[in-house]
């Protein structure tokens, strides 16, 4: 039996990790997939389209990121069990991410960098954790566990999900016919949702038109979104053209429509808009590798797999 | 009897707001005091040197901020209680500063931030806050909520301070014969101290080149500076030469030798140093009056005034 390690040229470090935990398995690195009936198991990142379709024997795909989209919109996707990457390590670098860039908007960080810039010493007056609304949109493993972390920081929370979620301290919303009620109550959005048919689009200019319609702290100049999720859930033109208008105060967004984001997009210049390269919930080679290698042993003792896919509604 | 609200030019508002908050009340803004006769409790900031002592009948004097450095330098200071103020808002906001800021360096953010400004999209390595190792210099209030709030979101934290303080999952250091190892497990540094005749330079060149000497995660470029305490305490011409080296990877600096900082400083240009005008902890009008005001009718009905503080030691 061997494993499979596919996808996107960044895909390599994690092979040699692999390789590294496991100096006796027989691990191979697309497209030198050797005999394909060897193959039971795959690691895959945006994998081409139909190369897994190529393996007989296959019995399970891990995705590289908690993200499965870039395995589901394959047509010919082997009908096996889909992994999605779950880890404490993913985890906390994804709440971090969240707790940085709600407070960096809390905080009017960027107005304070823009007045560094031109050496301005200018106090702004900032609203603090309890005077702000974060409604979270997609409460799986990242979404709960920043909805606790914030509250615990003194942010009033809410979240918003397909099914209603009970979770201690965070006012929970579900279904498009509550949307209206969560994102009235909302100043900072966080965005967590997954790429599936439902979500694309999502956040569009309607949407943000709707946000801190009620009780927004005087301090902070207004709404602000986050997305730590997945890029085909905006619409860059319609958060351009909010961030315009001032019906958004200010964004951190680690995804995009395409990725990478073009260099002539007017995001890259916006002074109050923060861009990281998708790196919000990047695992280390050696915690994936580990999940992957456990994930294998799990399998071969028999038993049945974590964190598996529900197809029917995309992740 | 009459209050009096004395000192810099800001503290206009604060007098509004304790109007607004006690009508009834005689309340004076200097320099219009009025017969100095009848003021029994003053609040105050950076008054001028000499001016509390005019006040015959004076009981305590309340200082707006955390620190009281601005009261203590007044050589004809009146013998009577200088109260600190401490309040749940102020620790919140000076937590809230800190988290932002250790994560923000945690997570290299500042040359995230480069990349934005030249549209560069590249993944950088960053460490997660298990592998960081916080060191807070000055465990009081401040100190002790941004310690257990770092501990919470997986930091390990040490905590240096005059005396052994025993906080919970902290691991303690004090005086002088401890601090260098302290600093040598210490990535990144938060200054929390008062200015005192201890603590004055203290965080100079040689201090700094102690920092993170074993252990540090290699995906953390050097060790963090982080300062939202008093300028008097810090080096700036060390600072610069430490970052220039890389003995210092980034520093965070909301208080400077000398405020406003310098037009000329290239503190304001460094790509690595992100600075905030004094602004760290700083509370509401609101907030600050009701705390005065609660302090002073505590002391009408003949209770012992809170959060006095230790002239033998400056704070």
């Amino acid at each position: 039996m061997a494993l499979l390690i596919i996808g996107k040229d960044i895909i390599k470090d994690y092979y040699h990790e692999i390789c590294k935990q496991a100096p006796h398995r027989d691990i191979r690195l697309w497209p030198n997939i050797g005999d394909p009936n060897d193959i039971l198991h795959a690691l895959a990142w945006h994998p081409e389209h139909g190369e897994l379709a190529r393996l007989p024997n296959l019995k399970t795909i891990v995705s590289l990121g908690a993200g499965v989209d870039h395995l589901l919109e394959d047509l010919k996707l082997p009908n096996v069990p889909v992994i999605r990457y779950v880890d404490p390590d993913l985890t906390s670098r994804m709440v971090e991410y969240i707790i940085l860039n709600t407070l960096l908007h809390t905080r009017r960080m960027m107005e304070y960098q823009n007045q560094q810039r031109v050496s301005k010493w200018q106090y702004l007056p900032v609203p603090t954790a309890k005077d702000i609304r974060v409604g979270i949109m997609g409460m799986g493993v990242l979404g709960s566990a920043a909805a606790s972390a914030l509250y615990g920081m003194g942010f009033k929370i809410r979240g918003w999900s397909r099914r209603i979620q009970q979770i201690e301290n965070i006012l929970s919303f579900a279904g498009t016919e509550n949307l209206d009620t969560f994102l009235a109550e909302t100043d900072i959005l966080v965005v967590l949702l997954p790429d599936t048919k439902k979500t694309k689009g999502l956040i569009n200019r309607m949407l943000i038109r709707k946000l801190s319609l009620s009780g927004r702290h005087p301090s902070l100049p207004g709404p602000v979104l986050i997305n730590g999720g997945r890029g085909a859930v905006q619409i860059e033109t319609d958060i351009l053209a909010a961030l315009e208008t001032g019906e958004l105060y200010s964004a951190s967004l680690d995804v995009f429509e395409n990725e990478p984001l073009s260099l002539d997009s007017p995001l890259w210049k916006h002074p109050r808009v923060s861009i990281t390269p998708h790196t919000a919930g990047v695992s280390t080679p050696e915690v994936i590798a580990a999940y992957f290698l456990n994930h294998v042993k799990s399998s071969e003792s028999g038993k049945c797999p974590k964190n598996v896919v529900d197809r029917s509604v995309g992740y």
